[in-house]
């Protein structure tokens, strides 16, 4: 890790700039893809999981004899462990339900807000060597709880056509409505579209490559929504004398193990402490199976020494990292200090990796400096709201001449005869 | 206007399809605009202002001088309608505030919320004929309310440098920070990257023609949020037997006159309402300064009569309409079967012109469909919720042995020591 002591502020430009990720040399062909799923339907999604997945699927959709063999597949304390996760996710989204007041904003004019859910979403979770199943629990429970009337998931099958049997649990236990066999491009594409098997929806979550990033970018500028930006997973510890070196090591090496492009940052009031952070690093790399990842990460890492705690929450605001442990004696302060971050964790034994799986909290969170404009995903991104209003004749007496008013100064005409009918109606009437 | 009689479902589809718009051949001039404000900053600024809006200026920004000017130009009958509208889109946006709750999801486990302010914003008010002077109020008032530390507002000049004096009036009541004359692509450039003059933003809101729409597209992708994707705008009436016909025909003009392409929809049960509407609307039309662009929308637009009013609300939340007027006797009732609208509008006396001027509710809302899975314009568009959490030793035992579980089964070892060393330290202690 590159070590910066008391650095300029010029240079806390530099620790705060992420990779720039561009995609357009792979836009061609993602629109390729994405026209034929569009004008093809299935047999183009079954075309490119034979070219790209390596596999000729007879039926597109997880069966339910599937589904129970998975019961078979995966260990009781696996399944213990799901459970338990998603019982704390739907405790803490549950308590994020919005109460929406009526409001009487001048005489005879009543305003409201209802939150309704988003009728149909799709939920991608990418294949390769490890299964996401945390991010099933993590997309489908708060789904659920907001009422979304169908939850469809993709997920790429192996060469088998098989489904990793964790995903297929965790999709059960948190409710998912169908899950199909398609992965990538054609998987994004037959969510934003619809095909004769798979539903259109009209939101789409979940991680993914580059290709799977590029073609949400592209659904989503006019045919669905999509849950936000992505960009490469990244931790801030934030330490000081009293820290755990040890931990600090630990949730330093969790982050650069998720791939080499991860973005890992300490930032310390304590000169002491880095020198034990970094022979932790050394010590627990050493033994850690994805030790080549996490130490190309580290490589493009940085550890920051600042004078006091005020420029390290400064320099903390300015990063706006996705992850932010604040792991000093006085945390709490600290927390309150916290103007953009995706999730904080407080004190020495909140560690990203238990709101990654069990906590409750999302793990879908804003990277890249999108914490400055964007929330992680919570209830309210399985849900919009609508608003209403109620106008009385009191009401067309008390706003009428205002809108007649501003409609005249728009030069809008019939918005004011729009009020004018109303308004001479009433006046009739007194 | 087209008037559909029982249509099949089938045909339903034809009505709720939008017109297409694509502005890919647009892109390549608008990223080329974009390239040259993120290079050259002011300089570009500039450059791009003399070519398409014709004035060479000064001073970017409008002074303290201009801003003073600006209550002398606009009269006292404008000024006090600005404020009234400001009153009531000031206490309903300030209803909307979110209140969090701390929840123990687990033994000494603590999650929560907070909503925090996006600290910088950007609006843009287009130019053109009319000043929308009330698009900076649905958008600054809530941005204060949220506490945005900056609120920057772009709108172009006219060919003597100023800007329209109702625009600076509606500004300087709703808290603006910043004004500058700038429009178009530039305008967008300038607020995504910054240059010397104007503040890089966090999120861009506002309306635009399909070049500002592209670049909004283009700088959401990796550079800043922005609020919506836009579309034409649009009205659905529902109407009964009970139904005024001069106020539904006024409606109906009111949104047809916002452009040739907006979408106007009349659904009924009530053949007999029809003939009246249509008559109505031939009477409204002939004294409207805009009748041109009114008749041309309403050319593409559709009356459906429908068997009832389950089909009518089945109908309406598959169209999922910008504006939902309820212009029936049991509107109430109605409102409550809503599952897909921007905004809807109760009873004959609540018209959209109302919520596009001064009853309080936002008029920046999802068109094109959307609705579906976009809010309009609200309190939280101008924040984000950061998640924190909280763990105590009792809740590494808790949750501990799950998180190591799952993290082993996700091949994400780091994930796995980061937790274990905090149980294994609560273990040693205990």
């Amino acid at each position: 890790m590159n070590i910066l002591k008391y650095p300029s502020r010029e240079e806390w430009q530099k620790v705060c700039t992420r990779p720039h990720i561009d995609n357009s040399s792979l836009r061609q062909l993602v629109m390729n893809v994405l026209d034929a799923i569009r004008q093809e339907g299935d047999q183009a999604v079954r075309r490119y999981e034979k070219e790209f997945d390596k596999v000729e699927l007879s039926d597109l959709q997880v069966s339910d004899v599937e589904l129970a063999e998975s019961d078979h597949l995966v260990s009781e304390e696996l399944k213990s462990s799901l459970r338990l996760a998603h019982q704390n996710i739907s405790r803490f989204h549950a308590s994020q339900a919005y109460e929406s007041k009526r409001v009487e904003t001048c005489q005879g004019v009543t305003c409201w807000q209802k939150s309704l859910p988003v009728e149909k979403v799709g939920l991608y979770i990418p294949g390769g060597t490890a299964p996401l199943f945390s991010t099933v629990l993590m997309l489908a429970t708060p789904a659920r709880i907001a009422g979304c009337r169908e939850i469809v998931l993709c997920t790429p099958p192996n060469r088998e056509g098989k489904v990793n049997p964790a995903i297929l649990q965790a999709a059960k236990i948190a409710g998912v409505s169908k899950i199909f066999k398609i992965g990538g491009v054609q998987a994004i594409g037959a969510m934003a579209y619809g095909t004769e098997s798979v539903p259109k929806v009209y939101k789409i979550f979940g991680p993914g490559n580059q290709f799977v990033v590029c073609a949400k970018q592209i659904v989503s500028v006019s045919d669905v929504a999509i849950d936000m930006p992505a960009g490469p997973s990244e931790v801030e510890v934030v330490a000081d004398d009293s820290s755990n070196a040890s931990f600090v090591a630990a949730d330093l090496l969790s982050q650069a193990e998720h791939g080499v492009d991860s973005q890992v940052l300490l930032v310390t009031t304590s000169e002491s402490l880095i020198e034990k952070v970094v022979d932790e690093i050394s010590l627990q790399l050493s033994v850690l199976p994805r030790k080549d990842i996490a130490s190309r990460s580290l490589d493009n890492s940085h550890i920051v020494l600042l004078r006091d705690m005020d420029e390290v929450m400064a320099l903390t605001n300015e990063y706006a990292p996705e992850h932010l442990i604040l792991a000093t004696t006085e945390a709490e302060l600290h927390a309150e200090q916290v103007r953009n971050a995706g999730s904080v964790f407080i004190g020495n034994y909140s560690c990203e990796s238990a709101g990654d799986y069990a906590s409750g909290t999302n793990h879908t969170l804003p990277t890249n400096g999108y914490a400055k404009a964007y929330s992680g995903v919570c209830l309210d991104s399985f849900m919009k709201r609508i608003t209403f209003q109620k106008i009385t004749s009191e009401g067309i007496l008390s706003i009428g001449p205002s809108v007649m008013e501003m409609a005249h100064n728009e030069q809008l005409d019939a918005h004011r005869n729009a009020m004018s009918v109303r308004y001479n109606a009433v006046k009739e009437k007194n």
